[in-house]
């Protein structure tokens, strides 16, 4: 990898460009709507150079830090200048909705392209907040759809060079399932406690247990209402299981049976110690 | 205060017992019902005695720290032996269904009850995850009922020197419906979310978000049944607002209105933001 291209310096975009300056040779090229941020990238090193379109063209590897739909957006306006041998990659949170258009792309043009989705994030968002450790010990989800096992290999050397912990293949529908249940609907969650009318009244009435399912409220209404409807075909049963879940404990708690409620309790116990945790 | 008792060395009354050994001068008599905890406390020298009923009767000060039914029946069968200048608290997470009764029982036999709930805890339970700086930085609520303001005060400063960081003061209604939105429903909300037959699966595939909406679900089935189903009268309401929450969320996702969600979920950033979290 000689000549990166980064497209989009938010949050995991801009935490990318700094951990490939920090742990890699790669010289970095930014593309970024907004001049402030490139500025600000050049100023602290996450970036070499600001790009154009036309950087495309000296591309060994090029990510996608957008939105979903802007990425293959972009990669359709631009994918007559990127070169046969580059690998594509993005960091979008879900896959079944934008993997086959991007490989299809690829295939027309001759570049590969293998999906990528970096576990990590923070409740804020923006280059201001993007740090070149964020990736240290996450987990990386990799969805090759048809990329060669080589271009695969890479990305994954590659994204194990910016600190990941691991690296995890799925398919996009198997990527889509198990996301929305381990982070869209805790998204949702923390929403919708966070309406309670109790909520604004909290301080010095809450600890950990609030912080803690509260913390991811604070969203990106405009970014995550894409990623909800786009993946509205697994969000949507995992909502409606987690519903059911939450009213067969409140119809427990109603009966006032406590043996009942105990053992149903009791079930979270022992999942999540049989999961180690 | 110079002997203080406390009944029941689970992770709050043992963290109490470790705090008053490191952070006061007071003798500290240990109540409970096992033997090996009651040993293990005197040899980390969390307690300085281990204490029979009859030790009540030098207590200047008595903590509650087991169950709430179980510290009910407990002052019930031991009024007599409660010196009248004696202050007795508690550490329980509920407060209208067992201050009423605590506060007419210290009536009775002239001594002094003040409810205390310290909102401080741990995933796991028991003596071994007790710690003498548990309480550091947090919010301790006080329910006085009917108790003197001197005997208030004097409670007050005592858990200041345990290292709260700040003293809240509520009715017992009051408490029990801001502790239902802040306490009790994130743990209902864990458990349901990790009843997920998806959640088994979840490692690679999961970051923050998981871990701390799951957090919780490690409950204690017993105590927290009880908690649930005497404080019903404040939970069940606010699990249903969370319910309709989430099904306005749901909907919103079903109809693929990207606007009307974005500006749904931009309600949760805006809440967080005024509270400056």
């Amino acid at each position: 990898m000689v000549n990166v291209v980064i497209v989009g310096l938010g949050i995991i975009g801009g935490s990318m460009a700094k951990a490939i300056a920090e742990y890699t040779d790669c010289h970095i090229i930014g593309i970024n709507r907004s001049e402030e941020t490139l500025q600000k990238a050049m100023e602290c090193g996450a970036i070499h150079e600001i790009g154009t379109a036309d950087s495309l063209k000296k591309a060994d590897m090029l990510i996608l830090g957008v939105y979903p739909e802007v990425a293959v957006q972009f990669i359709r306006d631009n994918a007559d200048k990127i070169p046969r041998h580059c690998i594509v990659t993005d960091t979008s949170g879900i896959k079944s909705q934008i993997c086959p258009a991007l490989s299809e792309i690829a295939r027309e043009y001759g570049f590969t392209f293998v999906g990528c989705h970096p576990m990590a994030g923070k409740e804020k968002s923006g280059f201001d907040v993007s740090e070149a450790t964020l990736f240290r010990h996450a987990s990386c989800i990799l969805v090759p759809c048809d990329a060669p096992r080589q271009a695969v290999d890479k990305v994954a050397d590659f994204m194990m060079q910016l600190g990941f912990g691991r690296i995890v293949y799925a398919t996009p529908e198997e990527h889509d399932r198990m996301i929305s249940f381990t982070s869209q609907l805790p998204h949702v969650i923390a929403c919708a406690y966070v309406f309670s009318p109790c909520c604004k009244h909290h301080k010095g009435f809450s600890a950990g247990s609030y912080r803690d399912v509260s913390r991811v409220a604070n969203i990106n209404g405009v970014l995550w209402s894409e990623l909800f409807i786009e993946n509205q075909q697994a969000l949507l049963p995992e909502i409606d299981t987690f519903l059911e879940n939450m009213t067969a404990i409140r119809t427990a708690i109603a009966k006032g049976d406590r043996q009942e409620l105990s053992q149903l309790l009791n079930r979270g116990k022992l999942i999540k110690e049989e999961l180690g945790e």
